[in-house]
């Protein structure tokens, strides 16, 4: 896990506010996905915030904790800057 | 960057040979993938043979290299494992 990303990230950014739209869709607190996906509520947190970069295997957790696949989850943010643009 | 990843992480198996087949569908070598991506090359052979655990960084530019968004990157590894099950 590190911490906060040096330089612009874009997919760390919409892939937080994806794992929170998500997660919010299906009504859960950051604390019960953080039970679903064997994760630490606070990190759940700064995901969401795009404060820290997850690793592929954070991913594949949250994807399956949310019930999508992980490149689902990945399109999921980037599909919603789309619509915002 | 986290070493060898501990438990069964599909999704690192399946990006890194993802990368290889996208990398090879282009007919570039690893050093050429490593220059455009601005990673290292001997990096990016770990990445392939899946004993390192890319993060969304690393996952943002290997796509952008590839001229691929990240979801299709994450997608096209997956697809390839349905289609030889």
């Amino acid at each position: 896990m590190s911490t906060t990303h040096s330089g612009p990230c874009a997919l760390v950014g919409s892939f937080g506010r994806s794992v929170r739209a998500l997660r919010e869709a299906l009504g859960w607190s950051q604390e019960r996905l953080a039970e679903n996906s064997n994760l630490n509520r606070s990190y759940i947190g700064e995901i969401e915030r795009g404060v820290v970069i997850a690793s592929l295997q954070t991913v594949e957790k949250l994807a399956a904790a949310l019930q999508v696949t992980p490149a689902d989850l990945l399109a999921h943010g980037a599909s919603r800057e789309g619509q915002q643009a």
